[in-house]
């Protein structure tokens, strides 16, 4: 046995397997899902199997791997998380969203820094070594809201539109503020001295990190729907184009140490609609089903291994400074969402209701993005303290928060996502009143959403859609494209209810019988993709259909018979129907 | 700038995207890809690389890790040969293509090895210090034909089937013979002396390493087949398992040093039909364009590392050596290609011609295995002049070989693919035919293709399908499937041709305008998914629609109403069909 050879990717492999069996274990049961989510159950799996191995070895488990999570597990769910983002509501939101994300983040980082600095001072807790900058880089690293747990807590239980992209949109862009606050502090840290001019940097690095990644993203975003348009005569490797860009664009924002997953958003949003015209639709389900499946299981790896780093003697237990740190992480967001949200409201009409406000604070769960990040700490003699306290406010959130706040929205009854999809009234309705407010925006010279929107559009069609898009002038107009879909589903159906022998047109199909068919006639009116599917079924079933009638063969036994009678009845019904 | 910390990521996604950018600029010139394979344009674009990178460094450019190559390019090239493999020429020839893999591949072996030591011997070569050993050693490892780049050649010039599976099989099967020999031959250099049982060890060796790489692979096949019976409510992880599993039989097969080739062909042949009954549409879609997508892109990394590594000062250039290696592969594989047809067609009906035979020696490419074993071996004084000796073989057969292959093929008017796909009149003969002779064979006592294939269907519907399948009874056979197919197809058909109207059936979509469709109505007839689909087609494009009106709009531009007349043009011409 040579081991050692194929040791790194047989154990990858393993690991996923173990990661997705998990997962399909979990579904085999019905009733678990809908009480626990799957985060805390992989969790529990991955606390397990950290036992495990601790018991086995009688040393720590190994680790979670920070450059292993930033580098390979992060990406592909913040790429899911951009592709599949709803535009719209994301958009309309953007300003309550920036707020929570920049101003509440910064809000949460220095209270939760400034009063544990405050508890450090009481004698009896023994924390008097924790220095001020040690605590705000610690709250610099627990107040970001986590992106990957509260995408897998929120995806089940379905709050309306306007709630979810809120808490969604700022655990994903308080990722800036994370990165600029936390490289600060550290950086501080090590600084024998700190200026004020370095503070001011600072301020300036937050605008740099942020629209970077923005800038980043987009030029890659640009550049994979340009490359869309050429892939025409190998179908085969579209997809890779999209991934490919959106990877590049998160590693090449994280080497000029601008936010990562701010450029894989914009990258992911920006290129959308452009790639989604250019390639193929077997490609784009590849793609979306592609993005949809690693995502789900890189998920499942961070969760999983989130239990196993747990287990171990990484941490040192001062349960005074453990229980202030998660008291102070719910009391200051709870706090911020407060405050801000009184400024929100005052300035919109649709305003954010105090049960939003309570699930928005409730919803502030917190993931591996801290805890990789306690772990790439530089060493020093209180960092088990901080790994400890990490572990517990995510264990707590995760679990206590992520268990009951899905009982807290069915009593508080906040307002449901609507269950079915908008009608294609409202949707034509909802287009003209954003055309209408565009209008009277320009018109009043405001240049509020609608008119950049407006501006966008005309940018886009003018410019963007010439340069990116493979056949610009699309021939068909919606409305022509949805009355032809219409059709089809109706002839379909008529079809399917055995209703088509009216048509006069086809005589050659429809009224002889069906033995009759002839194969040339079969190959004028069937398009040879029909064709070939219709051969696979007829090399892969006609066995089955001999095997079933009564046969020469020794191995037939009676009774198998039931296939061919449910074909002949169908038969008869058709010929009636005739 | 950090680079140090994304490189390894950054340079893969590099490597790919380069790969993936040269095959869409070849593709945009439509002429070069019909007269120049794609693997020598690859592996030319790898040499300009290689060239520079030798130009500005001033050393060696880096050679392809036979790691790499062996854990991660390999497999997914093999992964989609096998599953795609069309099961039915494949089984026929089997006889055949075992012949040429294993009988073929030692004489090629021997042949070469032997006639190279008479070479060695010659005193004015000075290769007197090449012993016995090292020259079948050598043999071993430039005597197989490699499966990449015979696909690659083949994939392009369409020769009939039998012809293409005969070359491509051997090329697969060749693996277990190429391995047993390789590693049993560097043992016996490390060897002080050699005893007749380690010979034998090594001819027993062969049929542990060929059949438990079949046994590793089909235990792997049916354990994926079984696990994706359980994936219903997680479609998403579907396609998954068909790369976990098919990798990890390969890892464990090379682990305990079977061949891993065989392996995956085994496990993805198995598990083929299974899985494809078990996985959803959508699922499968994604697993046969990844598949694709992979395998095309590990095998352009081929082609342009192959490239790139031939640069360099790694080759020791003595001519005879080199030219009589070419020679001798050449001739070897000619004379063993008509005494193996030879015994071929005195047992067989449909024998194989001589034109056929010429394409078979001819096709017998050198590839990156070659290339990735040769730097494996043992350290000792002349392996330089056994890399150059391959490089050459490797860039002959595939650039003058690959180049030519398709002009002699017209030349010699060897027997095409046929361009059709055989009618359905012809599958019914054909299985019709099967039936017939597994019949005679069992009432004649004959044990032959046909009984086998026989015995194992029916294990396969009695036992298999039984433990492996979600939904063991599927309710409607073929012909009813087909028959709902075509009528499926005529149904649209019509639709398109506006010929449906006379259907009295559902008069609310028809009889009615377009604009007065209500939304209950639509909701009522048209199934969430499509509702969804046109929901986004209008999101998308109302606005163009409004945009290319005349509007109150200030960027409105004259002349842009081509997309409302088309629109306007086509409701009069429906509306006139009514």
């Amino acid at each position: 046995v040579d081991y050692q050879h194929v040791q790194v990717p047989f154990e990858i492999t393993l690991w996923i397997m173990l990661a997705s069996l998990a997962k399909i274990g979990f579904h085999l049961y019905n009733k678990l899902p809908s009480v626990v989510p799957e985060s805390c159950l992989l969790i529990f799996v991955g606390l397990i199997m950290g036992g495990i191995i601790y018991g086995l070895n009688d040393k720590s488990p190994p680790v979670m791997d920070s450059d292993i999570f930033f580098l390979y597990l992060l990406p592909p769910i913040v790429l899911d998380a951009g592709y599949f983002m709803p535009s719209r509501p994301f958009f309309e939101n953007i300003g309550t969203i920036l707020l929570y994300a920049v101003v509440g983040t910064i809000w949460n980082v220095f209270g939760i820094g400034f009063s544990l600095y405050g508890i450090c001072q009481v004698k009896a807790f023994q924390l008097q070594d924790v220095s001020l900058l040690h605590n705000l880089l610690f709250g610099s690293l627990i107040a970001a809201v986590d992106p990957v747990a509260v995408l897998a807590v929120f995806e089940e239980i379905h709050v309306n539109e306007k709630l979810h992209i809120l808490v969604f949109g700022e655990s994903l862009l308080n990722d800036a503020v994370t990165v600029v606050l936390y490289k600060l502090f550290r950086s501080f840290c090590e600084m024998p001295s700190i200026k004020s001019v370095d503070v001011f940097a600072g301020v300036g690095k937050f605008f740099v990190v942020g629209l970077g990644g923005v800038l980043v993203g987009l030029i890659f975003g640009m550049t994979a729907a340009f490359t869309t348009r050429f892939t025409k005569d190998i179908r085969v490797i579209d997809p890779l184009f999209v991934f490919l860009y959106s990877y590049l664009s998160y590693l090449t924002a994280e080497m000029f140490h601008l936010s990562g997953i701010v450029a894989i958003i914009a990258c992911s949003m920006g290129m959308k609609r452009y790639v989604e015209a250019n390639i193929s639709l077997k490609s784009h389900t590849t793609v979306k089903y592609f993005m949809k499946m690693w995502s789900s299981v890189s998920d499942t790896l961070i969760f999983i291994f989130l239990g196993v780093s747990t287990i171990g003697e990484n941490h040192e237990w001062n349960w005074p400074y453990i229980c202030f740190t998660l008291i102070f992480c719910l009391v200051w967001r709870a706090l911020g969402v407060l405050v801000l949200t009184f400024f929100v409201n005052r300035f919109h009409v649709n305003t954010i209701t105090s049960k939003d406000q309570f699930i928005i604070a409730y919803g502030g769960l917190r993931g591996a993005i801290c805890f990789s990040l306690v772990f790439l700490l530089p060493d020093f003699h209180r960092k088990k303290l901080f790994i400890a306290a990490t572990t517990v406010v995510i264990l707590f959130t995760v679990f206590i928060q992520g268990m009951t706040i899905r009982p807290l929205v069915d009593l508080l009854a906040v307002k449901r996502k609507r269950e079915s999809a908008p009608t294609v009234g409202e949707q034509i309705h909802i287009r003209f009143l954003d055309h209408l407010l565009a209008g009277i925006e320009d018109i009043s010279g405001h240049w509020g959403q609608y008119y950049w929107k407006d501006k966008l559009e005309y940018f886009n069609s003018k410019y963007l859609q010439k340069i990116l898009l493979r056949e610009y002038d699309q021939p068909k107009s919606s409305i022509v494209l949805l009355y032809e879909k219409l059709e089809r589903k109706h002839a379909i159906e008529l079809a399917e209810a055995g209703q088509l022998g009216h048509a006069p047109s086809h005589p050659s199909l429809l009224n002889n019988d069906r033995t009759v068919i002839t194969d040339k006639k079969l190959e004028d009116t069937v398009n040879p993709d029909v064709l070939e599917d219709i051969q696979e079924i007829l090399a892969r079933n006609l066995y089955r259909i001999r095997r079933t009638g009564p046969a020469y063969n020794r191995h037939t036994l009676p009774g198998e018979t039931e296939l061919v009678e449910h074909a002949k009845k169908i038969l008869i019904l058709r010929h009636k129907s005739l």
